[in-house]
């Protein structure tokens, strides 16, 4: 229970925690002996919806029929599966993606267009649908002997670890509850959307104010992470909302901060889950652009640092090799001055500048430094002195278990 | 000797074997055992000289003050150090660069500005002034006993083999030759801009002729490769143009294209051999996108392919992943429909269908691509079929041995 002092995340709890929803992942055969099929049911019929998509310009079929289901604002499941992504698929995977809509919702007893349908995995193939058809129908009827975390395993291509979250938070007097789950690893450098990540709340919620907050947070957390710079074909993030809690709906005007922080909450923790198991990672790297003339130019620069293929090499080494740190920010596009910047390198092991006003710093021990960035959560620092916004994003080390991973997918 | 048929390259030729230009490369000592220092040095008094900088915020000493420098249209000498980037060290640093041209132009009597500076290696360090001020004599006092190829030698860096390239062609009714020398290997992804390259001729060009037949091609060569996606520091291309070849002077209106063509060669044949020994590299990766609808959307999207970490990674592997190729496309940036959409494989083993109209080809066979995929120069054509633009790209695959390479660089 959480009092007016914001939300909180609960130790070992998930979305199952949720009131008002069923769900459960499956082992539909689509993937061999592993989950690769689950559904999220909302049991109360006025459930509000947002959600936010791939800007690819090549998106899967669930992306498009999704994105249309939930303009309406309202949805009552998700039904996800892993091992096909569905993907560059022409007319006949936007049947398949119709269809799964439709056996789910025929299965739970709601109308297609309340269904959110998500695939993840290799692009270019088409969906096994008599497996796909069999699996939707025994996901369904198993709901009320849910398995808590199966979603989250289900969401499962590279993944080591599933990706769950329950957040406590009070919302116009009530004490209210949002879970999360989210598959990552390959293919992440968000845009504008995400990976894939379900959020549920019991907290009643109109659908534009949902929307909204969802845009908002989004940006500042899943657009935020990055493994590889690859933008992926079929990243969604949705929210369902279903007001079971009973509290007074949110809107812009009442409770709208309360939610956006339980969201942000959620978001953040899955984000970070996301970047710190990115495939191959063996470290959490989080970059913080202080002081940039435009929000957009610190977002810009904090990605750039992540996405820089030099510096998550240097992670992974241990090389405090920092120059490559302020090369990033300089072909970031990011409007600054260079002989304002001052970089500093900060983990558990402490914290030391290494960059001030562009000069390198006098005092600089190399033995130091990689005692600092010898840690699984490294954290850069790049005060740009160029005005008052700041971002933070996160990503991770890149390693010979990536090359390898990425080397053999397909086959 | 070549008739009016156009340039062509001259096997095992090199910038020694252009006329009026002395040159050597030196170990001066700022790296162990190995070539680190080079000077190129025309003897005509009236050298043609433009160049092409790095577009990063964040410019090395040497980039800043050789773009002064070759503002005029003229210059005498190239002076260039390896071991040591001279980047992010402040006003030391740019002290340091001046210091160089200045040695360098009283060791060959000619005047400061007539110098262009460039360094290489590790940022945020400070030049050894002692070692580089020595070398730099010691260098211009040998170049009559000039060894063919150590120049592109004592450039190298992680680079693993020289390169450098002859090609005669005829100007204006006269056989002229251009040389050219680069280094390559990581930080590359030029913009507007290249990592460094020289490129000499001994024929006659107007100052101007010279600048925009320059950043022309580097825009569809040097601008088109990447190792790693990230641009560097200190990038420079420069090329010097003094005569020597007697030919009447080529300008905007007589001898441009030849000039160009010419120029074409020596850049695109530098170009390649830079991404082909990307760090790590095993393979030469060549990205032709067709029909796009401008030449912008055609270069953005054979950037994208090129640059992917999961595209790179599958090239390693051998793995006919393309659905890999159309998310990049995709996220490119470049507008396109994605039904309309067609990608081959390519290379000595082969071609193949793997898209056609947005669609998996049915008669993909698994094996028959792997086979494709097997060589060491790869092409994967993507036909937007949406206008009349082209554009290559090129790149390599990413490897252990990248990881490896810049997992301890500077330590």
């Amino acid at each position: 229970m959480v009092g007016s002092l914001g939300p909180k995340l609960i130790e070992n709890g998930g979305i199952h925690d949720v009131k008002g929803y069923k769900m459960q992942g499956y082992a539909a055969g689509i993937k061999r002996m592993r989950k690769d099929l689950s559904i999220i049911y909302s049991t109360q019929a006025n459930t509000a919806a947002a959600g936010v998509f791939t800007t690819n310009k090549v998106r899967a079929a669930p992306v498009v029929l999704s994105e249309k289901h939930v303009a309406s604002g309202r949805a009552r499941a998700i039904v996800c599966n892993a091992g096909c992504a569905n993907a560059a698929t022409g007319e006949q995977g936007y049947r398949d993606a119709v269809e799964m809509a439709e056996i789910t919702a025929k299965s739970l007893n709601v109308k297609p267009e309340e269904v959110i349908v998500a695939s993840t995995g290799v692009i270019g193939r088409h969906l096994p649908m008599d497996i796909v058809r069999e699996g939707i129908k025994n996901c369904a009827g198993t709901l009320d002997q849910a398995e808590p975390g199966s979603v989250a395993r289900s969401m499962m291509t590279t993944d080591l670890v599933p990706k769950e979250v329950l957040v406590e938070a009070e919302i116009n007097g009530t004490v209210v509850r949002f879970g999360g789950v989210a598959k990552g690893s390959g293919m992440i450098h968000p845009n504008m959307a995400t990976m894939l990540g379900w959020v549920i709340t019991d907290a009643a919620v109109e659908p534009s104010a949902l929307r909204t907050a969802l845009r908002d947070v989004v940006n500042r957390t899943f657009n935020m992470i990055s493994v590889d710079g690859d933008t992926s074909t079929n990243d969604m993030c949705v929210v369902l909302a279903n007001g079971a809690a009973g509290n007074t709906p949110v809107t812009r005007q009442r409770g709208y901060q309360q939610l956006k922080d339980a969201l942000y909450l959620v978001c953040e923790t899955l984000a970070k889950k996301i970047a710190r198991d990115g495939e191959g990672a063996t470290t959490l790297l989080e970059v913080r652009i202080e002081n940039a003339r435009s929000a957009n130019d610190a977002r810009i620069a904090a990605r750039a640092v992540t996405k820089s293929p030099l510096v998550k090499s240097a992670v992974f080494g241990r090389d405090p090799n920092w120059g490559r740190i302020i090369a990033a920010v300089g072909y970031s596009g990011a409007e600054f001055d260079p002989a304002k910047i001052d970089v500093q390198m900060k983990s558990a092991a402490g914290a030391a500048w290494v960059l001030k006003n562009g000069e390198p710093c006098e005092t600089l021990d190399n033995a130091g430094l990689r005692r600092i960035v010898d840690k699984d959560h490294v954290i850069f620092v790049v005060d740009l002195h160029d005005g008052e916004h700041d971002a933070v994003a996160w990503g991770c080390d890149l390693t010979y278990d990536y090359v390898k991973i990425n080397a053999d997918y397909t086959t």
